[in-house]
């Protein structure tokens, strides 16, 4: 599927793609309307040489760097020009003739604990137990993933190899609980000095866009791990992200309110923006054997911290932003049964099976399995889709 | 203090300088002997294009990056040439002469818990229980610390806001927990494929080098965010290392065993290498007023885990390497009163004072307060000190 639907020229995400021969063999800066993928560095944009240079990039970093005004002044000049269907006949690619690659050269990636519900449901498939961690309604609590394994979707993932329970040994060897966890990331775009705290009115500011994200997780090695550290091993396999990244300028007509806070917060997170989150519908698909079966829907809007917070939490204490970091949600779930963001969720740790398309029985990804997430607006304006496929572990 | 005796000809460690005036404006690669700096593009030391190009790199990741077998010989060269007194009379700057920087671009940063002196002492400060976490036996524990707030020794750190709990109320405000943390770390050179793991016999092929690193902690707001995720905000507003990388080379002679292992571990961390871990003096200081406390001392021999363990662990799964990685060691304590390598030990999480040499009282930190770490094997071996001054919290 294209999910041509999602990139109307309401959308003009950012992405990173290379031709196989012609002159774009060296990956630069497109953007997408419909079907079709465009080079920035093709158009006649009238923009500054700045720009123009970051136009032949091979990550968008430094399109990303470039001030707000700025960036918007060259998204009405690129809808100007697609607005022409000539330029798009000229220049267009067809997307099946274009890679797309990993958008942006990823600086840092902290994920961030912002459903309420994954939060009291994951807890309870662990530990028996609906309870929110001590800081959740305080500040969207996070912690620091591995930047190094981001991958572009499409890539493959292997199973890791680690350290695990099993029954009442310890033992080493291939993960037998392979996840996955739907979420979306803000992607920083200006970047602060260290010693700064970033404002909640500028947290805009700073972000260049929002990808989906599939923190790719092995259940029984970061059992082990957790306490008191938190995840590692169990995640800093891989983590995937789509390939286009959708402005907030794009996903203005869609802000939303953001869940009512249950208890007060600190001055630094009162929030005075009426609209602070977006309103994307999430979906999610296992793909076995060929067939696929839905397993989640969500929306970014249930989240009871919006990527304005993050933004200002990960910054209170004098921690900088670099362009190029990755501010994820965590898992996105919802309250019904079929709005469970990962697999920990919806099968209780691995103890309750779930029916796929073809009536077999499942509960923890096969090597072969594939996810596909997608995340969609309405009006032209998606994520397209955020996949990735298992393949087996790398023998002991 | 220089330390001038920590670098003899048997060190030659790494870093990046540069000076004010004159042909080293630009940082580059530089030695040390004694108290004189020696900008390695300087010489003429008949060495590759690759390595002269990485010479005059502002940072040591080109260096770090060649094979092992040609940074020995380059090291030999290095020897050789600085062997010769006129040489360094003649090439040599004063160490108050130049500036020198942080050494390293940091790609990941890699936090482990490797001392169980540690773990335990600081189990029984925060919660009044001495148990070693569920994992601490079985392999090096280990989180991702946050690379963009690595610093060189020397760069004030300002005391950072956040939220915590204070009494039966949550507050927000500037950290009243104060702590640092005596650790060491490697600096990973040669990179791994995301999918690939490191054998245990190959892991030493991966340490470029050594180095102190202080680990900064702000205890009120790590223990609010430390369940489940780990620790964040409490510790990513800045984390200081040495200047100087000391390579695997020059730490030969100080090998040494490691402790027995409590409980069988799983066959990739089966070690057969004799002396695997290093015999390193560890001293700590807490500096008021001008005056200095000695506060811990502590030997690198004493961790359970070594730098070895580390990279298998990091890439065990799959998570590859990248140059100028770090992969730190958690605190290093010992069993001694005056063995304990952080202040949430040393005070029982704030709550017994220690007497400064001018008599005065103290738990945590104060503003202006420093923390001076050193490191030494004798021998003409050392790292010199990390040091950093604490600056007041940013106003809210």
């Amino acid at each position: 599927m294209s999910y041509s639907d999602h990139f109307s020229i309401a959308n003009l995400p950012y992405g990173i793609a290379s031709t196989t021969t012609g002159a774009h063999r060296e990956s630069a800066v497109v953007t997408r309307l419909e079907d079709k993928v465009v080079f920035l560095a093709d158009l006649t944009l009238d923009v500054s040489d700045q720009a123009a240079a970051a136009f032949s990039q091979p990550t968008l970093n430094s399109l990303a760097a470039l001030s707000k005004s700025e960036l918007q002044q060259i998204r009405e000049k690129l809808r100007s020009a697609l607005s022409d269907s000539s330029v798009v006949e000229k220049h267009g690619f067809k997307l099946e003739d274009v890679v797309l690659h990993l958008p942006i050269a990823v600086a840092g990636f902290t994920d961030f604990s912002c459903s309420k519900e994954h939060v009291l449901n994951a807890g309870e498939a662990v530990f028996g137990k609906r309870n929110l961690p001590p800081g959740f309604l305080h500040y969207p609590v996070g912690y620091a993933g591995t930047s190094s394994t981001v991958v572009v979707s499409g890539t493959p993932v292997q199973r890791p190899n680690g350290v695990y329970r099993a029954g009442e040994t310890i033992e080493y060897g291939a993960s037998r609980a392979m996840d996955y966890e739907l979420e979306f990331a803000a992607i920083i775009g200006k970047p602060t000095k260290m010693g700064d705290s970033v404002k909640l009115e500028d947290a805009d500011d700073h972000i260049f866009g929002l990808v989906l994200l599939n923190d790719w997780s092995a259940r029984d090695i970061q059992g082990l791990e957790m306490v008191p550290l938190g995840p590692m091993n169990g995640k800093s396999f891989a983590t995937s992200i789509s390939p286009w990244v959708v402005t907030l300028d794009a996903l203005e007509p869609f802000a939303t309110k953001a869940p009512a806070k249950e208890y007060p917060v600190s001055v630094f997170l009162h929030e005075k923006k009426e609209n602070p989150s977006y309103d994307i519908k999430l979906e999610a698909e296992i793909i076995r054997d060929g067939k696929s079966t839905k397993i989640c829907t969500a929306n970014v809007s249930w989240m009871y911290w919006t990527f304005r917070d993050l933004v200002v939490q990960k910054t209170i204490n004098g921690c900088n932003l670099n362009t190029g970091d990755i501010l994820a949600t965590g898992t996105v779930s919802g309250v019904g049964d079929d709005e469970h963001g990962c697999l920990l969720e919806l099968t209780k740790g691995g103890r309750v099976e779930i029916t796929l398309a073809d009536g077999a029985k499942s509960t923890y990804l096969q090597d072969g399995d594939g996810i596909r997430m997608t995340a969609n607006c309405g009006g032209g304006v998606g994520f397209g889709d955020c996949t990735g496929f298992l393949t087996p572990a790398r023998p002991l």
